[in-house]
């Protein structure tokens, strides 16, 4: 059975060492001292380790079960859950005002990170409670989260988010879920709902459901889409449960992953609603919270990839298979561990190197959307925002690449469901699906962030890559194996920008036929970035004298392994980008 | 649920007008006129579409059961099969002498691809068949051949191949099943074999097992491994079913994918068997078929992407969601269609040329094979065992990646069990593995046939492509959109074979930390061959005059989509593989 390991030094180091964050004046980081974030992430790291890893495989292999509008989740699940609710673990980013324990966004991405790890079909439960705090607590009316968000904070009720109708998942302007005014100023919800996870589940007291749907008279299209709460059960005034409204959940999907959570078709028939915000405001206020969730569904990618990366390598040190070209490393034994040949090495140098790399990436978006919150750094909001499309597709792209990877260290072994790669490999699917499809995430970043604004978070980007290679100009260490390369990769992707504006202009269709590959070279100008930061506070640590020299050089070797091997699919991004709309737009759509 | 179309049109293409086999002076091929190999294909194109294709998706949700040692297959894989021995399929490229009907390999291969591109799992049985025959056949003896090969010919009973065991898969020389001498001149075979394909099932009265095994006191390693016949039942001397011999299947495996196939651990409890061809020299009969086993192997990586494509191309049409960018491309519908996208396109094309040019490649490597067996051309030979590692492990890495972008064009859709397209992502990713993990099959190009023969196939094959582009260079409808990328593909991938002759002189970790990069800068000239050899070949058409225009200004775009988005990925590789092996090795083993 694979196994997880949090990693926690790894951890340290991005946060206090390259992100630096207990310097930075963002309300809540004087906290984040190096003791007080090493004490949470242990603790995290435990239930990671201790509580939901060893429920992972044996929930994926049990899945879900719907009897008589019950759904079961696997065996132990509830168990886990109430370990994270008893540990304050569901309300660590929350607001205290309702109960939250008001952390950073950063240090709950940390923890984020390991928990998804661990067991990411559990973790989606508490996610999506999240979710729906985030956009109640920014929308809802006081009453509404006084009724609602204390008992999400404390994981006692959870939450959904229902948008996908069965003909319109992306464009929501189709949705044709009914939401009737009544005379009490609540509404009467009609209609249905597909892929709802955690949509029911057996887990909590009670489910929020956040719904969109359209008031009858309002505006065609998305202008038309207003959120309502909808709970499984009524909310007395005194907050105890009522009556079950009619909601119920119809049908559980059978998936490719994420088995231990519950994917449910949702049929809502006249049940009881109450609006959220404005009237026909909706999707702007589910959107709200969309960088959150995005970046989310990022973390998702990279975790998979993480605890694969984890079992590979494990597994590559202890399969004996073959001897090493260079003579035996292990002649005491029959053969030597597959880890001594060199594609075995280049499959667990992409993994690490990326995922590494990525950490940094995530962590520091999350820190930019505390800069953005906590302080008012508009910067920084305008930077996340650019990012958050890049968060969620290249690490979801990538680390589903890598989880792949990670099953083919294990050879036949990895294709057995008992050894539990398959399952890194079909969870991490899903990731580059919901929330917004990749190339939608391409779409937005291309036809609408890099020109938000006027440009001006893309500029912010640029220059500050700029500013940091001017700032290391005479730092030779970094000069050639990280700011050369970091130099030219962001070169790739201004003359990208430049084409989509100029050929872009003429015909829309140039800057979207390369969008995803513009979404790709971005990535790799962010890790790029991160691993030459990463460099930097290794040669410093080692300039400064350690005891952990291995771990320093290590992460410089890992670093150069990124620039040198992963880095350079800049190039072929942007020549992919340069060849332009007519190979994409060539074929009439009947001679496909 | 998912449809399958054979792409005759396709097929007749490559076959007869980029091949033009019939011109070729091999024996067997003068049959090969258009009606001929169009009646076959047709007939073959059926039964994938009607009775392969409906039983793929239930075969996967059903899966394989074994009780009391009994294994079930699913429900109508038994009359498929019959259907398949009845049209004489199982036979298609078998020896006349023994009921084949003796046609050419490259026709076998395009049936071949319809039939696993309809039913992968379901073809697995007569695929190993077809594998063990092949073996005996080469290596039996003349009794041995007698007795068990028209059987095999004609379907009614099935083989397998007993390579791996726990401990031991690319290294055989660790293994340790024995076989003891009898006196009669059989052995007793005892052991465990594991990742048995078709290992058990119902569908045969009898399955000829090809195990390897050691005689005791024979060489150690590699070269002490002998080849037996372990036949289910013993055959008695008028050809009837005797006594069931010891072996038996101890279990099933759950696996990622391929479910309808049952793969078995074999116990091997004192089961008598016959040694074929010399002892302690089982590895090199077992290997002879290997060319042929890869490039089936690369043949169904290739064949789900193919299906997966055309039900993606399907959904696209038909799905509709937004609008496109330039304008309603369906004013009368409430959106359009996903395909008016440029990413949805991007993702179509990506497939469609991948497969397309695949197609050719696989065909080409099969005429090969017919050239060297049929017309005893060495230089064929030579070629074919140079191409096949890139068969394999360039067809199946970038056959999977095109099933999960099928998959993606589905969006939520797509990882539903129901909608299909997740079975050809799973069962795709198990052509990576089996016949030699993608990367053994890297290992096997740079680090043996790149160099064999004192590299005479590799410079046969830089000269072709030369040649090729030399007979061509004042075709300028060819020059700039195929011969230029195709001249610079080729260059890149000379110089990463001089690289690896220099570094590689002075580290061997040089060449083989570049060796996936170079297995894909391989294929990636093949294809760009291929698909300039398309090209050529439709504008002959065109200039000829042609009924079917589009069908060849298709050929043409699609082909150029290849040249200018897909082929340039070779400066990538050669930049990796310049890199050299330091990144890759530098790390010790507990840095992971």
């Amino acid at each position: 059975m694979p196994t997880y390991t949090p990693p926690l030094r790894d951890m340290e180091f991005v946060l206090h060492e390259a992100l630096k964050v207990q310097d930075q004046p963002v309300e809540g980081y004087s906290e984040l001292d190096r003791d007080f974030t090493a004490a949470i992430l242990e603790e995290a790291g435990k239930i990671a380790r201790d509580v939901l890893a060893p429920l992972n495989l044996s929930g994926d292999r049990q899945g879900c079960t719907l009897e008589n509008g019950v759904v079961r989740t696997p065996e132990g699940f509830k168990a886990a859950f109430d370990t994270l609710r008893e540990g304050g673990w569901t309300g660590l980013d929350c607001d205290p005002e309702f109960g939250g324990q008001g952390m950073p966004y950063v240090l709950a991405t940390a923890v984020g990170e390991m928990h998804c790890a661990a067991n990411m079909a559990l973790m989606m439960y508490p996610g999506l409670t999240h979710g729906a705090y985030s956009a109640i607590h920014a929308h809802g009316s006081d009453e509404q989260k006084a009724t609602y968000l204390p008992k999400m904070v404390s994981g006692e009720w959870t939450g959904t988010m229902n948008l996908t109708e069965p003909h319109c998942g992306t464009d929501l302007g189709l949705l044709r879920t009914k939401a009737e005014p009544q005379d009490d100023g609540s509404y009467k919800i009609s209609g249905q709902k597909i892929f709802i996870s955690a949509g029911e589940h057996d887990m909590a007291d009670n489910i929020v459901h956040l719904v969109l749907a359209k008031i009858p008279g309002g505006p065609e299209g998305v202008k038309g889409i207003s959120l309502f709460i909808v709970p499984k059960f009524m909310v007395n005034e005194d907050g105890s449960l009522g009556a079950r409204n009619g909601v119920s959940c119809g049908n559980l999907e059978e998936k490719m992953g994420i088995h231990g959570n519950a994917t449910c078709v949702m049929n809502y028939d006249e049940a009881t609603g109450f609006l959220v915000g404005e009237a026909h405001k909706g999707l702007r206020a589910m959107f709200t919270m969309m960088n959150e969730a995005r970046i989310g569904v990022g973390l998702q990618g990279l975790s998979q990839a993480v605890v694969a990366y984890q079992n590979a390598a494990e597994y590559a040190r202890d399969r004996i298979q073959g001897r090493a070209i260079t003579g035996a490393a292990a002649p005491e034994k029959a053969a030597d561990p597959i880890i001594v040949h060199p594609d075995v090495r280049r499959m667990l140098m992409d993994q690490k190197a990326f995922l590494e790399g990525g950490r940094m990436f995530v962590l520091w978006a999350a820190n930019l959307i505390d800069r953005s919150h906590r302080a008012g750094d508009a910067e920084a909001e305008g930077l996340v925002s650019l990012l958050t499309p890049v968060v969620k597709g290249f690490l979801t792209d990538k680390g589903y690449a890598c989880a792949t990877q990670a099953q083919q260290v294990y050879g036949g072994h990895g294709y057995i469901e008992e050894w539990g790669m398959s399952q890194f490999v079909r969870d991490a699917r899903i990731a580059m699906i919901y929330e917004g499809a990749n190339g939608v995430q391409a779409l937005d970043l291309v036809g609408r962030k890099l020109a938000a604004n006027g440009g001006k978070p893309a500029m912010a980007f640029f220059e500050m890559v700029k500013t940091f290679c001017k700032a290391e100009e005479g730092n030779e260490e970094l000069k050639k194996d990280f700011l050369d390369p970091l130099k030219a990769a962001s070169k790739d992707l201004q003359t990208a920008a430049m084409y989509f504006m100029q050929a872009g202009m003429k015909n829309p269709n140039a800057a979207l036929a390369g969008s995803t590959d513009f979404m790709h070279l971005f990535g790799h100008v962010c890790l790029g970035f991160a691993w030459a930061q990463m460099a930097k506070a290794s040669h410093e640590a080692l300039a400064a004298g350690t005891s952990e020299e291995e771990f320093y050089r290590n992460k410089i070797r890992t670093g150069r392994y990124y620039m040198s091997r992963l880095l350079p699919e800049t190039a072929l991004n942007l020549a992919r980008i340069q060849s332009g709309p007519e190979p994409v737009m060539d074929l009439a759509a009947e001679a496909f």
